[in-house]
């Protein structure tokens, strides 16, 4: 398995990408394509002692930046480490992708590059939310901001295939964000595709509100856009409000320094569980590719876990998977009747037995 | 002055709310009238020693419980504590309500009986949010699901008009959630809602994310009420996640017990920010009429902040701030040309001078 690397994206790139791609080609026994600038990874490389490894590097003369606006991107950014890095999966030549950079960009070189699966139509950014129980993956969170119904669903769709795949849930619950629990609640939108997401061949749990979320009520968070960015940077946001707190406590006097040395194991479970170098990367789902986008801000171990994530998504065929249930999910929506569905749950319930046996 | 309060509303009612109306009547020096189940009223402010206060007692039969639902509660306790209350308003025996009861029914009533200010399509339920500086409004939280832009711009206005009078900020920055700065970002509503607020009467700062809610970058925060809502939801959601982790502490070894007891005073201003009591309560806006709703766990210091709250509303003209800044914000519409927006400005700050003088 190789997977393709973009050197140059993240604030920490090029040194946390290129020690994080070392790391998981040891940990991980992956091969490594390493996309950018060869000037500045090949010296990298050599003081990681990385010679030996199966890491090839690529030049690429182009880095897109952070800020870079995705359209311009695409039209002028043609030799760039992230489109170079795509195209690899593109060609065949990668199993997958994982860059850090810019997600606008990304998600738009991947869409132009790869294209969305049949049946899908919009490509969707990914969140990972820790939740009580581990994780649960909320999308979207930012590529589309004004949903219809359908689209709704096959966020549900392709999540539940990422539970299955790189998660490792066998039937993920799927939730709906919504303002109450009850299937009268929400706007146009959310109230259709309750009823949409109920007549799926997912495993569907309904309303889902905030507290849910973080309890761990579903595996698979659907939303809109900006109901899933707002969600996601409020998270932020009140996170940051209580890290803050603990700085101060930390920098301040003796009995404050004192009092969060004693429950720092305390909290470290905590902080753990907000750590995104646990997890390292979410996908971007509904192209024909995989391609996990790896924090802004990633270090080495970030890099590491969210090429570990790409390693999984592509070993258990996450695209395939999505393919599947789109078309599951269309014949069950033309099918008719109780007796229509019950054989599509016993055949999913065939196939996912037929599945394991295969693992 | 007298504030109705609906006695029966809240998960500490009646009790809480006798409580609490009384500390206001102490503190306040407002009249009350305590609308609900006399029979059990008048021994709770017995037993308070509140006979010698002006606090009149007016029976209703029927009380409105936490989940029912707005329309019923409309076609069918027409004799409730809640209805009563508001009906006070409407006939001018009170000057503003106060209730800690269920929130959609309170909305309904509210819109009902005292109808929409004219110029304001929609009513809205607001929320305090904590921030760096003390509090901002957030407006809708969960009424109005389906939003025009419009109704974003009537928000700002109400909400504007809110911090002015009961913030008591001079010209109240206003915000519109959103999932980026730049003015491109957002859905439709959003994107068409950033040029009316930006062309409106109204000191708009653009595009806010989390982290700008809570480092208080506006006193305003403009959302329709299903991000609203999520957000609210969320940051609630959050908080409980860190406050679980401190209870853990201290309930749990020696170690983290005294731990926590050593940062106790420094989290206690985190805590105190994060404390609702502090303000009780939060208006619904464009009505004809002050109502203040109260958060459903109210405590006493809750509710007499909530009807401190009202008191500072009525006293400041909220409704005829509204009215006011409806009818600017309509002139400047139809006005044209940047001479008539500069001669807007002017006359606003030349009506802020007045004001001020007033006070």
């Amino acid at each position: 398995m190789k997977i393709a690397v973009d050197a140059m994206g993240g604030d920490n790139a090029p040194s946390a990408v290129i020690e994080g791609a070392v790391l998981a080609c040891r940990e991980f026994g992956v091969d490594i394509l390493l996309v950018g600038q060869e000037d500045q990874i090949r010296p990298a490389l050599g003081s990681l002692e990385a010679e030996s490894l199966p890491i090839t590097v690529r030049h690429a003369t182009q880095v897109v930046e952070m800020d870079d606006s995705p359209i311009e991107t695409l039209k002028k950014k043609l030799d760039s480490s992230m489109r170079r890095a795509i195209k690899a999966v593109k060609e065949g030549e990668a199993d997958a992708a994982v860059s850090a950079g810019n997600t606008g960009a990304l998600l738009a070189i991947s869409t132009v590059i790869l294209r969305t699966i049949k049946g899908v139509d919009r490509a969707a950014i990914t969140a990972l939310i820790p939740n009580a129980k581990g994780f649960c993956v909320m999308m979207d969170v930012g590529a589309n901001v004004d949903c219809k119904p359908q689209h709704l669903l096959q966020f549900g769709i392709m999540g539940h295939a990422f539970g299955k795949t790189v998660l490792k849930i066998e039937n993920p619950i799927v939730g709906l964000l919504n303002i109450g629990s009850e299937r009268s609640k929400g706007n146009k939108v959310t109230k259709s595709a309750f009823e949409m997401l109920e007549n799926s061949t997912l495993n569907f749990l309904g309303n889902i509100e905030g507290t849910d979320v973080f309890r761990g009520a579903a595996d698979v968070v659907v939303c809109d856009g900006f109901a899933g960015n707002v969600a996601l940077k409020i998270t932020e946001a009140v996170t940051e409000v209580f890290t803050e707190a603990f700085r101060k406590e930390k920098e301040g006097s003796i009995r404050g320094r004192l009092g969060m040395f004693l429950i720092q194991n305390g909290l470290r479970s905590l902080s753990r569980r907000m750590d995104y170098t646990e997890y390292g990367g979410a996908p971007l789902l509904g192209i024909n590719g995989v391609c996990i986008k790896a924090h802004g801000t990633s270090n080495a171990k970030a890099i590491k876990n969210a090429i570990g994530a790409a390693r999984n998504a592509r070993r258990g065929n996450l695209v395939d998977r999505i393919r599947d249930e789109v078309v599951r999910n269309a014949e069950a929506e033309s099918g008719e009747g109780v007796g229509h569905r019950i054989w599509k749950q016993l055949r999913e319930s065939i196939h996912l037995s037929d599945e394991s046996g295969e693992t």
